[in-house]
């Protein structure tokens, strides 16, 4: 039987298949944040669990330095490491290679991964080879430790809220995309120093991911347009690119900015920002908007108040 | 820089590649065993990890049926984690699409990865999707707890050690390879019932895979031709194939049998073999040959005794 899906897109299809999977009385937070969150017993850690990949010609292009390549690899699961303010601890890697590879190539893959795991005290404890009859991809597992209760999910989000965002937006494929550095010590920073209400870290682009903390909070959100912080890339394609994009659409859509979005009490918001200043100098921590009771992401501009409907990307372009 | 490596085997790369990889306190073992083994403090329990993948073409066709590549997919992983004697607890999957893929496809591989873990009590806690632009593949971690010390290593096998294995080998590309059912519930037997001085489990075939036994342990290994429980397809393939293969190298190298191996002391193989007739009556368990203080692995049937060199597939065909 087949049945055609175009107008599935990968959310619902995860929603769809991750309806009623097998769970477990340890599990205490399965399918659906940034990390899976495991109680083993320990007195003063949960697990956090989680895998991602990265597959050539969608998340890479062959001609990228491969240290580049195995650095985003492992840095993606440690984003959302990040996400959940934990500490990774240990990674597992499956390389597919197609037959007849290049050895210099796959040496800078683990370079990369080697390099980046060394950076945040994390053991790479195993790794698969397995062939691939058409290009290469790797599938990287994490395990991390976090602190009971201090743990950010996406559906902590109150009416209210200060809406903070952590670097610049945009642009990111013209290489940062490559080159990004998890947020791991400012996640843990920010929930010694705050009650952090909900954390997600952008992957899919602003306007993506911040309607995934609303969904899973109920609760909708404005943001002020020109609060949003544009990364000087995205603003020099605007200039230069030959199919030119308003700055604040590859703000809001271009994903792979691997910073973190989060909330806290407005009440907590100036004291925090003054905080993350005198701590982190070279890295903007952003306020660009506000968590509401209504449903609906509005953006705020000088022309007034748009919606952005589910369709975010489509229509924001149109208008 | 391109370095062609036509004669680097897969084994080979993963030394290479896992040579000096970070690694933490925390770390019992890392690559090179079926699982790693972590130390998270527990005083009951240490934690196994592990990562693998199947892929379209290389370990299934696409004309299976989903519900046996989702099986397999999990299977795969639960297998290792037999090998060390462990619980599974929990599974995370990455699941590559091509666009315009058959849901009804997708929802079968899923509802295979949902049997196979409720049978194990496995919570299933994570899923991401990603493009793939050829074909589908499939990557799983998997998360197990093991007493600590009751985790048998490939490193322990010892002269003189009598050399098992479950269930009958060879031919399982017909179909077992798709429906194998990881020894789970036996390997918690054997280690509660007797000590078990080195175990893995069977997915390259028992030459291939005895030699990483043999090689972490530093020893060799006698092998008893006649005893070697050589599956019925495997040897209905040799009489019916049009490119028949004798049924002992079916059993050797065919690979995929996810049975286990496993040594113990002599001493303690009768004992053993009866125990185990009384609780597992419809599988067998096969003394098939010893540890030896001699390395190298050699075979002995009518003609004599024969050495399997390093090269043991292509040199036993000739022979």
């Amino acid at each position: 039987m087949k049945t055609p899906a175009p107008a599935l897109n990968e959310f619902a299809l995860i929603a769809r298949l991750t309806r009623n999977l097998p769970t477990s009385a340890s599990t205490v937070i399965g399918p659906g944040d940034d990390c899976a969150v495991l109680d083993f017993g320990l007195p003063d850690r949960w697990l956090l669990f989680k895998t991602d990949a990265v597959v050539e010609g969608v998340h890479f292009h062959k001609s990228a330095a491969p240290e580049r390549i195995g650095h985003k690899a492992l840095g993606r699961c440690l984003s959302d490491v990040a996400a959940m303010a934990g500490t990774p601890t240990h990674a597992v890697v499956t390389l597919a290679l197609p037959t007849g590879f290049d050895l210099a190539f796959v040496e800078g893959l683990y370079a990369g991964l080697r390099a980046l795991a060394a950076r945040h005290h994390v053991a790479l404890v195993g790794g698969e080879t397995t062939t691939d009859p058409e290009h290469i991809w790797l599938s990287v597992a994490v395990l991390g430790t976090v602190v009971p209760g201090k743990c950010p999910l996406r559906s902590g989000a109150k009416a209210g809220d200060a809406l903070f965002v952590t670097g610049e937006l945009g642009g990111s494929l013209a290489g940062k995309h490559l080159d990004f550095q998890p947020r791991l010590v400012e996640a843990r920073w920010l929930v010694r120093h705050c009650p952090i209400h909900a954390m997600i870290d952008l992957s899919d682009g602003l306007a993506g991911d911040l309607r995934h903390v609303l969904s899973a909070s109920a609760v909708g959100a404005e943001l002020r347009a020109e609060s949003v912080p544009v990364s000087r890339t995205a603003r020099h394609a605007a200039r230069t690119s030959s199919t030119p994009k308003p700055p604040l659409v590859a703000a809001l859509t271009d994903g792979e900015d691997y910073e973190l979005l989060f909330t806290v009490a407005s009440r907590d918001a100036v004291r925090l920002l003054d905080a993350w200043k005198r701590t982190f100098a070279g890295l903007k921590l952003t306020c660009i908007g506000k968590i509401t009771a209504t449903p609906g992401l509005t953006l705020i501009d000088k022309k007034g108040r748009r919606s952005l409907s589910a369709d975010g990307y489509v229509h924001f372009q149109k208008s």
